[in-house]
């Protein structure tokens, strides 16, 4: 188990990040932050315009282990020369049809092949990656925004994909591991707490005038689709039960509180 | 089709992304870019430090007009009061727990419920939201992260959430057939409405004697919990404010049967 977490690690440690010429250092910091909230690490950078810069650092938070460790070239072919899988995020349709996904789908074959290094471009901020940029990508990958507005800002385009990397990351591991109990704090009530609940309530709720046994209505069946539906655990029950025997205390002057 | 794809943009379009008390400007401006993108224009802001100013503007760059329609708040609950499902972003374990889910099943919920109004609330840049404020949420959204840095920048997050709803609606419209919606026969209560029966319930479990207003231990809290869970609709909440006024009448006496 603790093998397959070190892959899904390990896998996550060989994606590296490629800004291609991003033009506002903030845009530098806010992307190694978000590299480093995913648990990416490798930032490579071509020809930034500002580099190092203030506004990097203080965007990048708690990341400026990223920011210090990023590779700097003059190229985009430097920058991925050792690269397995070459991933180029676009936003536009190409006149030449391109193997392409989804930020989902991209990231699954990512987790899926495990263990390759991996680029993934992210473009200028005004015009993105060029014909030949994007020629040099193994895959295309979109990520899905509404028509009206398509324009991510590039920190954004980044957190994205690092986060459904993290997530299928997280999935791998889970589906390795087995289904997580939720962990809550008390035991769910049983079928036979709930009906002696129900019983409870609608004893409580005659005695005290709320419901006419001759004509009772929906009511209690609303009540029961209400607490059926909460689940809930054996504490809130008791709990529960507590507020009616309370009521009939009330009603019938005993003041009993025996439940 | 095409039936299919105005309720996905309606959905979307009843999202309201609330920020509570956010401090840097330049945040609001890139939460309110991002939620573009993504297809929402609904900005709710909680005593926001400031607000209009110029670097929310800059961020926001081409989403302007959300950032115009913005509605500013004094309190959460007034932000909230007419939402029928409220969220609540939350990276900690609590001491009880809540009803909670990643950022994809929470927004599968979402869209699969369709039709509502929604808030998803977003906590302070360094504190996030308080314990007070995270029980007025149905349910808590977590979004995966590295365990060395999980926190996230407030527009990053507000970005992943969008993200989710916005790839989430894509395959709802893709689907020919989707599942259909399981068609409640109440509206679902508003938050005021649970807080008015919260309250009442307060007072009715203190003048009946059940709680201790000076020590009132967990008990209210885990009472929230129960029926925040169940989500209860209209006509449920003043079934159970027809009970609480049933035992106030006992209490006082007066045997009041007018419910």
């Amino acid at each position: 188990m603790s093998e397959h977490k070190q892959i899904g690690s390990e896998t996550l440690a060989n994606v590296r990040v490629v800004l291609v010429e991003p033009s506002h250092p903030g845009n530098i910091g806010g992307a190694a932050r978000a590299m480093k909230n995913m648990g990416l690490n490798r930032l490579a950078l071509v020809n930034p315009a500002r580099f190092p810069d203030p506004q990097a650092q203080w965007r990048a938070a708690g990341a400026q282990d990223v920011l210090e460790s990023a590779e700097v070239f003059d190229t985009v072919q430097a920058a991925i020369s050792d690269c397995q899988l070459v991933i180029g995020t676009s936003t536009r349709m190409r006149r030449i049809p391109w193997p392409s996904g989804s930020a989902e789908e991209v990231a699954a074959d990512v987790l899926n092949r495990g263990g390759l290094q991996v680029a993934v471009l992210f473009g200028r901020e005004t015009s993105g990656l060029t014909n030949e940029e994007l020629q040099l990508c193994h895959t295309h990958l979109q990520i899905p925004t509404a028509p009206e507005y398509p324009s991510l800002n590039l920190a954004m385009a980044v957190q994205v994909v690092c986060y459904e990397l993290r997530k299928q990351t997280a999935a791998h591991e889970a589906a390795i591991e087995g289904p997580q109990s939720p962990g809550w704090d008390r035991p769910p009530a049983t079928a036979a707490q709930l009906e002696g609940f129900m019983e409870h309530l609608r004893s409580a709720l005659e005695v005290s005038g709320f419901l006419d046994p001759d004509n009772p209505g929906q009511t209690l069946t609303r009540l029961r689709r209400l607490f059926v539906r909460a689940q809930p655990d054996a504490t809130e029950l008791q709990m529960l039960r507590g507020v009616l025997t309370q009521i009939e205390g009330l009603v019938g002057g005993t003041g009993s509180q025996g439940e």
